[in-house]
């Protein structure tokens, strides 16, 4: 039985204990948690954890060869850093941090001390995402240049921190982080330049709203937008290749691809159309027999392969799923979307 | 009863020719149409119309008031400034040129010669659009900070010359410049920064898909997507206002908008939520009695409006409705898109 430590028992930490102990509860275990809040402390011995009096007592305690990191996102790095020190091998949340020059400074530890280092980027298991990797690594509908991921809902709520800039709140933080990574790690393809639009509706503090295209070195544009104020939901993806489009609704993963069926010069009536709006050609309404629907790829993917990874890759038997490279770069784009949502400007990475 | 000409005799030329006929024949007549190639005179022949051995004659008939340039977008500049020192009022089909500095020669030849000078862009009389307008104008939903148009299909045949690049084809010339029109015309802010991607699916030669993100000085964020490689459509119209959001589906006008009910801050169930994908708390599904559902506004809207307007700003009754320094703007904006597809960089405009 491995065991660590968890650090920040709030909504994400108590998370990592319960998944844990549900799915995972044959080889890891949860030995025990901290945090700074004493009703949290409670709440975390109520569900029969064992809760250390400080930082200090896990990083002392030998059992323990991981902690995850699960407080507010200013607060990973010195933490982690600490933990790199004490021999421990790190998880943190997503963000790892709020900037990558702060991420490289963990990066440096963990090369010092000889200690795995990664981040809970959980949604790489996510079957939608999964979903759209399968059409994307198998070209089920050609070559891809334009995808579209959005996470959007009408909540309008920043809860505790989240709310906090000097915490890393925001949507940038909280959900781009994930759809970023996601983005980045399918396409395996570096990101040139990054145009954002963030927006602050419901504070001042924190973006709660952004809409951001990031440009891929081959030519690929990912659209990638979060929302709290979105009352009529676009579709979780849109993608574009060249032989036909996909779609995945929701996170129940409803949803369709759309291809040509056979020859794509295939004749039809090529007359100028007058729709509603006025005459058209270019945009004259394709017969449904010049195209078929196929039914998205099946995945088979779990969450519990995170920390499967985490603990192959402690015992050298595997390749680290998350690298600490991969979350630079990530942090280097979220750099870039900061700097154009305050500039305005398109920023090359 | 008035009189005026079409030159160029293709699509649009003849749809000018008809729909005057069939919506503006009690006030308007096109005496007649010159075109280049003998199979498109002879059509016109068929359909009745006089046919003019050159451009020439045109502008040497005293009968004709305005004439309406519907050739390919390369030659409108040549023309239009040879019939304005003509003494002719002129309407040219979008765009009216193939970049700002060549608009700006015709702006030229225009005010020296104190004659009406506009551009065909019909789609100002659309009825969607009329319909975000009024959502816009009136701030039923709250102020608008993120709207996206989207003009989809999947024909992958650019026909005749707007496959062509020295003819100015491609997607941006064709429908860019109707919805950048209709977005710049109903925000009335100035375009501050463009960022574009085009692509290239079909032809090496002109864009066929494109998106564009325009940054109004106001703080709006405009996407603007053209498609003709799109087998699962967007809705025309998502409109994200801080009140609500409103969809318009298709050229029908099918869509909705939905809103909060009652005060912002009602409370309810706050707790993580589960979905298909892990824990959010921000993107909680919101309570359906938490908003209510408001239909679309009902909205009157004429394309033969266009001509009525022209007539009357020649007879100094009425104020141009497309003028031609909207229609700078416009180009400005395009000419910062293809720099922006070209540099992959946002461009200020």
């Amino acid at each position: 039985m491995r065991k660590m430590a968890v650090i920040g028992y709030g909504g994400m930490g108590s998370w990592h204990c319960s998944s844990i102990k549900n799915e995972l509860s044959d080889i890891l275990q949860v030995k025990g948690v901290y945090d700074i809040r004493q009703e949290r402390l409670e709440a975390a011995m109520k569900e029969g954890l064992y809760t250390y009096s400080s930082i200090g007592e896990i990083l002392a305690d030998d059992e323990i060869e991981l902690v995850t990191i699960a407080t507010p996102n200013d607060s990973h790095k010195p933490i982690a850093i600490k933990a790199l020190n004490a021999g421990k091998n790190v998880v943190t949340e997503k963000p790892a941090t709020m900037s990558a020059a702060d991420y490289e400074e963990i990066i440096e530890a963990s090369l010092k001390n000889g200690r795995i280092l990664t981040t809970h980027q959980n949604r790489r298991w996510d079957r939608d995402f999964n979903i759209v990797k399968n059409i994307y690594d198998n070209k089920t509908i050609g070559d891809i240049y334009m995808i579209e991921s959005r996470v959007q809902g009408s909540r309008q709520v920043l809860h505790g921190w989240r709310g906090s800039a000097v915490n890393g709140g925001g949507m940038v933080y909280d959900w781009g982080v994930h759809l970023i990574d996601q983005m980045m790690w399918m396409i395996k393809s570096p990101v040139k330049e990054v145009y954002a639009d963030l927006f602050y509706i419901f504070t001042d503090e924190v973006d709660d709203n952004f809409k951001a295209i990031l440009r891929f070195e081959n030519g690929i544009s990912a659209l990638i937008e979060v929302s709290m104020n979105c009352f009529i939901l676009h579709p979780r993806w849109h993608i574009s290749a060249s032989d036909g489009t996909a779609v995945i609704n929701d996170w129940d993963c409803n949803g369709k691809m759309v291809a040509l069926n056979g020859d794509s010069t295939m004749a039809w009536e090529e007359k100028i159309v007058y729709t509603a709006a006025g005459p058209t050609r270019s945009m004259a309404p394709r017969p449904i027999e010049t195209t078929k629907e196929i039914p998205l790829p099946t995945v088979n993917t779990h969450w519990s392969d995170f920390y499967k990874n985490v603990f192959d890759a402690i015992d050298g038997k595997a390749e680290l799923v998350v690298k600490p490279e991969e979350i630079l770069a990530v942090l280097r784009v979220m750099d870039a979307i900061f700097e154009s949502g305050k500039t305005g400007k398109s920023i090359s990475v």
